[in-house]
Order: structure tokens, then C-alpha cells, then sequence
């Protein structure tokens, strides 16, 4: 039964990802006792993501192989430019991240992943941030802020890999509550101030 | 030229190793162009490192293919209880630490990673910190500390995945000096306080 109460969280990677942006928020939901998928898209190498320095990170799975994302709370959109201009383009999470928002559910992007916001059509004009390189592209169709983490509607936006412990816990409260996220960041030692 | 004037670290990465710290430490000195080996040492699954939160890493190299230490600047080991028990106990990693801290060279070590610091023996009664859950194991033969990172006698220490951006940082300013890592930092958006 606990299984099924869990909170479940969907993370997309492809190459370029940006590497400290993905596994923050992978690792920080997981310490939640949240239900992280990595799932990867469009990869070079079937094997594993090449991350925008060289890391490389085994997805769980392919987004193709899962069938149903109604099981989702929340999916998370890591940055790296080129990633998220993959990501941004690929028809399957543009559709996924507006079904996403329609059902209720968090959509989450951080520094350039911020670009999928837009490009799925959700919640134009509303507050967002993201990484100051990519601010020229959504100002005109969002009330830009430069806040390091932005919640508005259900969209969660942070602005580089500096942001992603803060984005993270952010998710988690949204997810589970103020309690947990404190509980999490103590035992990371996270500084009083992000 | 510039590639042999380039700093060089060395990762070591196992099963059980904490993801953020380990991908934190790799990706910050990347930025600041340090040529960084990830370095795999005992998998279960030879592919990549399963980390702590079940990240999986594939690492750049096994260390035991890698026959020339004298090119590199430091040496980093990340936290992970499990891991770091298995990189403390481990004599191929015990020699080279110690090697490396007798040459002259930085030798680093995150959360529960400071444990491979005092198995190789280095720099007993020295300043240190690690994770809390590991402090007992280290008090009666360090002078132990709070603080976020303790750098000593070239040992650099800090003490969990919310440390992990300063210790990186710590280490670029330690190689290639303050402005170096002020660049990091900002382009990364870091809060002014870690």
C-alpha cells in the first residue's frame, strides 16, 4: 500500500543533460522516499546519457518504453543548452509536458530545461525563471523573474546548476511538506542560504 | 602545450558512492577546465558505479588500467557510507593516497570519504571534517571541525552533498586561484553563502 501512496517523479536525460542539474534532483527526490525514473531520450549511445561535462548516467529507462505516466506527480526537465533544445523539440515530452500540467501535475525545468516550458505552451504569461542565457528567449512570453527557484501554477523553474539543491527541496516541499524537505536538507548539511 | 600545462584530477567512484558529490566535484572542476578521470574501482556491474541513490555512473576507466600517477594534481574521494568503506579498505587506493599526499599533492575527501583519509594514514592529527555519522571514527586522531570544508596540509575535507559545490570550488581556487573560481561559481549562479 506504501508503494502505491508514494510520490512519483519522472526525470528526463539525453545527451548534454546538464549532469549536477539531473542528479541533484534525482538524488535529493530520491532521499524524500520519492519514486524517481530517469528516463532517457534520443541517445547516442543506447548505454547511457553524455552529460553536458562528460559524465555519463545510465537512465533507468527509455521514455518509449513507459506507457503510462498517469502515475506521475511530478516530471523534472534538467538544463544543458543543447539538451534542452533536444528536449524542447522532441514532440513526445512536449505532449507529455502539457498532459502533464493539464492533469494537475508539477512540470519542473531548471537553467536552459526552462525552454521546454515554452515550447510545450504552459502557463504562457505567468512568472518563470531559468539560466540568465536563455532569459531573451521566454521574456516576452513570461513574466521573467530572477528569483533562483519560481512556482507559479504548478511550474517550477530554477536557474542554473548553483540553484538545483534549492529546486530540488522545492519539490520535495511542494511534494511532501515543509517537514520532509528539512528533514532531507539537514542531512545533507545544506547551507542556511541557497 | 596547453593540454600537458592543464591540472589533472582523479575521481574514484565505486558502488554506494554519494552521486552528488561524486558528479558535483567532476562536473565544477570540468568547468573550470581541469581534465578529470573518473575512476571505477571493485563494480558489481563493470558497465558503471550503481551510487547511492541509484544513479548510475559509468566511469571513464578502471583505476586499476591506469598506470601513470604522477600527472595527477588530486586525488577525490566522495562520501557514500558503503563506498566508503569499500574505498577505505581498499590497499591499491591506500597506497595511492598516501603516495599522492607524500608527492605533494592535494588529496580530498567528502562526507563519509575522509574515512580513506585516516585509513592511508595521512596527515594524523591534522584538521579534518567529514559527515557527522563518521565523526566518532575520526575525533580521537584528528583535531575534528565544523566547519563546511577544512583544507590542511593539502587534505581537503567537507561534509556532505550540501557541501559538496563548496568543496569543488575549494579545490578549483586551491589549483587555479580565486578568479578561476569566481568564474565557476557565477556562470553556475552559487549562492553567496554555501
Amino acid at each position: 500500500m506504501s508503494d502505491q501512496n508514494s510520490k512519483k517523479a519522472l526525470v528526463i536525460v539525453t545527451d548534454g543533460s546538464e549532469e549536477i542539474e539531473t542528479v541533484v534532483s534525482v538524488s535529493v527526490l530520491r532521499r524524500a522516499q520519492i519514486d524517481v525514473t530517469v528516463a532517457g531520450i534520443t541517445l547516442q549511445n543506447e548505454n547511457y546519457a553524455k552529460c553536458n561535462r562528460g559524465v555519463k548516467i545510465v537512465p533507468d529507462q527509455s521514455l518509449s518504453n513507459i506507457s503510462n505516466f498517469d502515475i506521475y506527480d511530478v516530471i523534472v526537465i534538467p538544463g544543458g543548452l543543447n539538451a534542452a533544445k533536444a528536449i524542447s523539440s522532441n514532440p513526445e515530452v512536449q505532449k507529455l509536458l502539457a498532459s502533464m500540467h493539464q492533469a494537475g501535475k508539477f512540470v519542473a525545468a531548471i537553467c536552459a530545461g526552462t525552454l521546454a516550458i515554452k515550447s510545450a505552451n504552459i502557463n504562457k504569461g505567468g512568472k518563470i525563471t531559468s539560466h540568465p542565457i536563455v532569459k531573451a528567449d521566454l521574456e516576452n512570453e513570461y513574466s521573467y523573474q530572477e528569483d533562483r527557484v519560481v512556482v507559479d501554477n504548478k511550474v517550477v523553474t530554477s536557474r542554473g546548476p548553483g540553484t538545483a539543491l534549492l529546486f530540488a527541496l522545492t519539490i520535495v516541499e511542494l511534494l511532501l511538506g515543509e517537514e520532509k524537505r528539512n528533514e532531507v536538507s539537514n542531512h545533507m548539511i545544506v547551507a542556511s542560504i541557497l
